[in-house]
């Protein structure tokens, strides 16, 4: 192990009322972590910490410290701990692997995530620390051209069907094979499990139909390093 | 090298009336077979041949035959011959490679390949051999439920934009990666080639817009392997 491996990592992580990390892309490196079996220290921030905690240098979490490195991005992070830590297990095996799984990040945050992200974007708020709620709201609003959380958007369950229905490649590939990564988990499962971990914190409306072939994923993914994702505060992803 | 290795590949591919091998799936394994560098004897059928040439065993090709065994669809066969000539460059590195290369399949044969079915399943058959038409045509026509071709879809270049949309996910990791595959192409790149070559072999109504991002993998794509891809009897792609 080279000196850089010695160091202590800090992850920063946006935190909710109730102290839950809840962003999808933190969720990706809390899951990277626990993979390669990296002892983590956690700095709970809320969305109005990070420009004060960061010097403006970064504008989202995660963040990791590490050493003299300080480091922004989920995607440059994970890539980053994979070459620091050589011996500990590898996120990505193989050149090929590290760009399927990007493939899948671009269709996954494109599609998935961008629909999860209007059907809650009011429960977001909700759930965020009181200090943070009118930051949030200003910033969406802005992004949104002037319609305000609770009208966007108007009826969201409405939209849930076309979510659901956009999942079908990730049911379809689980009915033969235990974990998106195949046999045993891959960054492509932590991508997932993060946006299903993040839904799950701030969700008023469950995500996914009862009887929903996911569910058994689901179930291993939380489990995966001693229960990770579990969480009483945790809300129904299932109706 | 094992016994098997020494046989000689067939390949069963179904041609068009100008003896074009347009099917996508025969496709992935014909670019399967150039990564590999493995010679192969290709056997050109219409849809009709099919039954009396497998004995009803088999409905759809590819079909390979290689020593004693003989195997229908593409995924099996493409992980057959990975098995089959380990000392051959391989399709896929390591199974985390093939599981991540299988979800994509999943999402693009699930989302694309079944949108163009639709754009172009008059074209196909016009492109196919006379004597194949009318098979086509009743099997299709009852899959539509008593629409006919010509009907349906009633105006196919209504759907090119939400199709060109879907491939989103390819642009973007495009823009950082020169194949899907990362630096060299890998399977994933020969699903996606392969539904182009197919759409390239009969339409009718170019596929992509003249400035579609994809243009420049498509070229590279198409020039693998000693120009696999190029035929001067294929159709424009961009409009």
């Amino acid at each position: 192990m080279d000196e850089r491996s010695d160091a202590k990592i800090r992850l920063y992580e946006l935190v909710l009322e109730n102290g839950r990390s809840s962003s999808p892309y933190v969720w990706r490196i809390r899951y990277a972590l626990a993979h390669k079996g990296l002892p983590v220290e956690s700095v709970p921030i809320g969305f109005t910490d990070i420009p004060a905690v960061f010097g403006g240098r970064f504008k989202t979490v995660p963040v990791i410290e590490h050493g003299d490195t300080r480091l922004a991005e989920s995607w440059d992070i994970a890539e980053y701990i994979d070459q620091a830590f050589p011996d500990a297990a590898p996120l990505f095996a193989a050149p090929p692997e590290r760009a399927m799984v990007r493939l899948f990040d671009a269709w996954f945050s494109g599609e998935i995530l961008r629909k999860m992200f209007r059907a809650y974007i009011l429960d977001v708020h909700d759930a965020a620390r009181p200090e943070d709620r009118a930051y949030y709201r200003n910033s969406r609003e802005t992004m949104l051209k002037g319609a305000t959380l609770e009208e966007f958007p108007k009826d969201r369950a409405a939209s849930l069907p076309a979510l659901r229905d956009s999942l079908r490649p990730l049911r379809s590939h689980l009915s033969q094979h235990p974990f998106l990564g195949g046999v045993a988990p891959n960054y492509a499962d932590y991508i997932a499990l993060g946006a299903f971990q993040w839904v799950a914190s701030v969700s008023t409306l469950p995500v996914l139909a009862p009887n929903d072939a996911l569910r058994a994923w689901r179930d291993r993914g939380f489990e995966l390093y001693g229960g990770l994702g579990r969480d009483p505060r945790m809300r129904p992803l299932f109706e």
